[in-house]
């Protein structure tokens, strides 16, 4: 090599070193996401046309099994350990009462589900799936149940701030808060791949979430709040009202943001509990882990992720097509096919942890099958 | 009691009594089935709805709680020990080119299946389902697979003939046939009950089995069958075509009867392995245990079950939407909501042992998560 190019080449990976020392974690995940090798896809293909059912008979099923296989860049995929982070956090909108809950149900539902009573700890429990619970911005302290002190415990903080501001009013959150929080969440992620997690989901728990969720979409997607509002938890008729104006006046504030980048959109408008989970999608995406995605706020997080990195996408699974008004429209918008369709509308991860064992059904389709030429079984005529 | 009354009594329950010794297990099982008892109904609902989440939140997955409680009559569900039953045979109608598959096929299958080699033998194993295999009229010898004589000596014989007529020329079976042939599914769930099974699944195993299936649909519902035909396991057009002219010729041959019975339709357009299916059904139901209907023949085998007694209908779960043409007309005649969608066209039980985990977790949510009360959790406000 020339030593003028050698000289170049030098100063080259210098500057790049310089640039590296400075890059944010969030920064660097978000450019370690690269699309999904497809150099597999033939012979992951040929082996699920090879076993004795008729070719794509088992359909979504298939998908999933190729899916899995391509991004874990393999033919021969392991039966992964599985774990669902359920991100809570509070929002400053529920002063404009957009939901049917009080905030302090927050708190409590996070200590109900460290204790074992709420449904994902039940789905978590009884699917061998492992349950991490995080506090990314509860607003109040989590109440105290005598005797309960170690099962509390097990509550990772990363309380960013007690609670988002009212997004009516101002920015939900600074920016360097959104990188805060985003950060935690590619942590969990870089934990999640050190203790050998294969598949990772996503859970939220945070009253008022869908509100901030329904602004997000409509910030990132181009799309009218009111083709997508819901009722999130079961607000009423002027509950919804009050929904749709609250809305409508943060976009409104937002829309006079001169070319906002993605994180600036986030911190406008987002919650804690949501940039936990789209940090803990980026940083699953960046070691190659695939992420099943809840429900509905689980999606506006995943939306996001797909702004900073639109090769995000392909690191995902959609659990479940939720009950909540607009998730149809923005799974259609994804290209999005889910798992389940339920009518399902809880969050936490509950349609992350049903979906699951499906996954588990689709590898052992795939590794446990006979061929049909080991079979002895005669092929399509 | 005055005298003449008590004569009157004693001499119907001596003709009740001779009507009984007459009646045949069909007849008995058809006249035992009574519509589930909804007394439960409120109670069930109040628990549900006293859970720690928004009621109704959990959606199909409370419907499914609901319903396996109603139908074994209890507020306090136990996980039940689950069965498939998988059901083989051969139809006489693949001699006019309705499959994809030559017929060779259903014993190399049924063999596969038996060896654990099939979808059904990984899903079944997988998911802690025990699985019976039964040659209801398999046209051909199985293959001998030396060594492997243990595991063929599972299959249960109750081979009525080997293979169906061809419809399109006469009539599917005789009537004792298709009665014998129906005793048996009844037989196996009496069987079922007796070895503590509390959630049934149905499956079967039969090349050109889509045709016979339509042609049932075709009778019982009064529906045309060029509206429903599909390509089975992957007929391509030519197939396709003489799938549909099979079935219109072997419609117009049945339509010349005068008034017939849901027997007479049955033998004269069935299956040996849908008339299992349909006896597991009737039997299970007449014993009030659910049961989980697999994909398009398993329906159709579920719909002539309800010709025989609407009151079926109460004690099934369907388990998925097929991908086969038609399949959703039949379920929203039926006003049935299937658990899965994953475009599966497979059969053999694989979308009922798919589903099995998903009613499982719906009960896991019933016992096992806090109420509002216990766990200390405002409710809505």
């Amino acid at each position: 090599m020339p030593s003028e190019t050698l000289f170049l080449c030098t100063r080259r990976a210098r500057r790049q070193k310089r640039k590296t020392l400075k890059m944010s974690l969030l920064q660097t995940t978000i450019e370690q996401i690269k699309p999904v090798d497809q150099t597999l896809t033939p012979a992951i293909q040929a082996h699920l046309d090879d076993l004795t059912k008729p070719q794509g008979s088992l359909g979504q099923l298939e998908a999933i099994a190729h899916r899995f296989c391509s991004i874990h860049q393999t033919t021969k995929p392991y039966l992964p350990k599985k774990r669902i982070c359920c991100f809570a956090g509070d929002h400053g909108v529920t002063a404009q009462g957009v939901s049917a809950f009080p905030q302090e149900v927050t708190p409590q539902m996070v200590v109900n589900i460290l204790l074992g009573g709420a449904a994902i700890s039940v789905l978590t429990k009884e699917n061998n799936i492992d349950l991490q619970v995080i506090d990314m911005g509860v607003a109040s302290p989590l109440p105290e149940i005598p005797g309960a002190e170690s099962a509390l415990e097990k509550l990772i903080d990363c309380k960013v701030a007690p609670g988002t501001k009212d997004i009516t009013l101002e920015a939900a959150m600074t920016e360097p808060q959104a990188q805060q929080a985003l950060e935690a969440g590619i942590t969990l992620a870089q934990q999640a791949v050190k203790d050998g997690i294969g598949l990772l989901g996503t859970g939220d728990m945070g009253i008022g979430n869908t509100t901030p969720s329904t602004a997000l979409y409509s910030a990132y997607l181009n799309i009218s709040p009111d083709s997508i509002v819901g009722r999130g938890t079961g607000v009423d008729d002027d509950g919804l009202s009050r929904k749709l104006k609250a809305l409508e006046t943060a976009l409104d504030r937002y829309h006079k943001i001169d070319a906002p980048s993605t994180l600036t959109t986030f911190a406008q408008l987002g919650g804690y509990e949501i940039a936990g989970i789209c940090g803990l999608i980026l940083g699953a995406a960046a070691n190659h882990i695939p992420v099943v995605i809840d429900g509905f706020i689980s999606t506006a997080a995943a939306v996001t992720a797909c702004q900073f990195n639109p090769a995000v996408a392909d690191y995902l699974f959609f659990s479940h097509l939720s009950h909540e008004q607009g998730h149809a429209t923005i799974l259609e918008n994804l290209g999005a096919t889910p798992i389940l369709s339920l009518g399902l509308r809880l969050g936490e991860g509950s349609g992350a942890a049903l979906a699951m064992p499906l996954i588990d059904n689709a590898l052992h389709i795939y590794n446990n099958m006979a061929t049909f030429s080991s079979a002895g079984v005669a092929e399509k005529s």
